[in-house]
């Protein structure tokens, strides 16, 4: 047996718990600690023998690490905590904000560069294995279109937005494909299809006391970005029922691509997620690429990747010739 | 514009023309020519103005053709040509012996480095997209288990056992999965199915004058290996019927990982394809593979590849920042 590769953590919210109950799968990985803003005393880990240490002092664990996960947030945690961890970490996150992975992938680069390291950046499956399905789609039929849906699921971005909307105490909102929409994509037609006919959004929100329903029902539907393009219900519940029915984070949705190959054919590729848990599969996710950059590094390479740039035997903990053997 | 990859095809049956059309739909790739055993002025390329050669006098053409994609077939022609080409050339097959994948990896592996070429095998659906996703599956979810379900389709293998037995004229065989199977599987329960439980065989056979049609299904029903296993129909046509319904090579399938977890939660990634043309598509995927054989060389890499090695973003004729700012 080689020696297993060292993973630590930083950060443990829904997804750092993810990823520690994901290394627990992994047979070639072990979970050597746990970084934190909080006060460690404070960090439960699912296993009570890992270590929990301060975010602040990571440095001091640069020789006990093979690679460490970032399990922040990309609003606040990941810009930050992104570029100074891959100076001194192999580095793996789930950076999502699509808009501005260029300019992070860039910082990341300069950082693992000087750092020689391997960070690979914004996994997970949207972007993630979505995002590589959008790229073989593309590749394999260059004449088509791509669709990605999304859903059913909890969008917690959505949620946030009606959190905070005043007289709002608690909500949950649900992304819910278009039943109709994905039947007509997947029948191969190519439809143009706008943002409303793509999804609708549903809203389950607890009101403050004395709170306007009707209002905060407008104030939801009209909000501008989130919900103003979408057809949007909003349902009532109470504290109680919001705990009850929907604490868990079900996600997934479809990524097809139809296209025409030369001669003149149709030909439908779908790729598609049933999750009963988003951070746990999203840290799964994590998890199979740490190992990945654990392999990059041992190579020699140093910089930022993006899941674009990884072959998909990294991913496996058995060896080139088995998977070819077993799997091709 | 830098100049475009240098294609050849090497066979030119359905998949040789499929290859034609595919790399017409290419921006970056020009086809050079098309290599033959049969007379080469018996061949009619879709595009006149590509020139035919005899196979024999490849050599001849070793400094036009950047990748050289092997159109010919598993079991009679790949086992020879596969290693013989690539110490030639970096070539793209789609060998299918899954069994045979190990020797043959081997032999071609001997000869690209030889001849200091890249050579990628068996690249096309199954094997080459379903088998990166059983790879992808277990990587992420290492407790769950894997389903390849294979159509509707024509299954040529198939088609051609049931052609051989005395008393048919003509026969095509359709493998179709069982829904109630690929339901039972998306739902998340992971049974345990059989052979006879996943797949049905349609047979739809023309018989000689004067042949015994009982004789004859019962000839397929009980034919071990193809189809004792399955709950087979057959179904006598006409010969003008054979023509103008069967014609097509529809195909498809769905690779489905059923998996929990770390915290016990279950995920279900599935992967699925519904193909007009078989041979369409699988022309499509070695085209894309292609374009990764010629970059590996450029990067100076040489030796046998499996689809398991290639980053999925070598595959697009796009920039790696590109593709990160457009589809990641």
């Amino acid at each position: 047996m080689t020696e297993k590769i060292r993973i630590a953590i930083a950060g443990y919210g829904n997804l750092g718990r993810g990823t520690e109950a994901a290394i627990a799968q992994a047979p070639d990985m072990q979970l050597v600690g746990i970084y934190t803003r909080r006060d460690p005393e404070s960090v439960q880990p699912l296993d009570a023998g890992i270590p929990v240490f301060r975010l602040d002092d990571i440095a001091a664990g640069k020789n006990d690490i093979d690679v460490l996960i970032l399990c922040g947030g990309s609003k606040n945690d990941l810009p930050q905590q992104g570029p100074e961890l891959a100076a001194m970490f192999n580095t793996v996150d789930s950076y999502d904000t699509h808009a501005r992975i260029p300019e992070y992938f860039d910082a990341v680069d300069a950082a693992a560069r000087s750092g020689r390291n391997v960070s690979i950046i914004s996994v997970g499956w949207d972007p993630g294995l979505f995002s590589i399905n959008r790229v073989f789609g593309e590749a394999v039929l260059p004449q088509g279109d791509t669709y990605t849906f999304w859903g059913k699921g909890l969008s917690q971005g959505h949620s946030d937005a009606v959190r905070r909307i005043p007289g709002v105490r608690g909500a949950v909102q649900y992304t819910v494909p278009v039943p109709e929409a994905i039947e007509q994509v997947r029948s191969g037609v190519r439809p143009t299809l706008s943002t409303r006919q793509k999804h609708t959004r549903e809203c389950f929100v607890v009101l403050e006391d004395g709170a306007d329903a009707e209002q905060v029902s407008q104030a939801i539907v009209t909000m501008p970005d989130y919900f103003a393009d979408y057809d949007t219900t909003v349902t009532f519940i109470s504290e109680d029922t919001l705990r009850q029915d929907h604490a868990a984070m079900p996600h997934g949705g479809f990524v097809i691509r139809s296209g025409v190959s030369g001669a003149g054919d149709n030909q439908v590729v779908e790729y598609s997620l049933s999750l009963e848990s988003n951070p746990g599969f999203t840290s799964s996710v994590l998890v199979a690429y740490a190992r990945a950059a654990h392999r990059l590094k041992q190579a020699g390479e140093t910089g930022a990747r993006s899941v674009f740039d990884i072959a998909p035997g990294l991913l496996s903990p058995r060896s080139a010739a088995e998977l070819r053997r077993d799997l091709l």
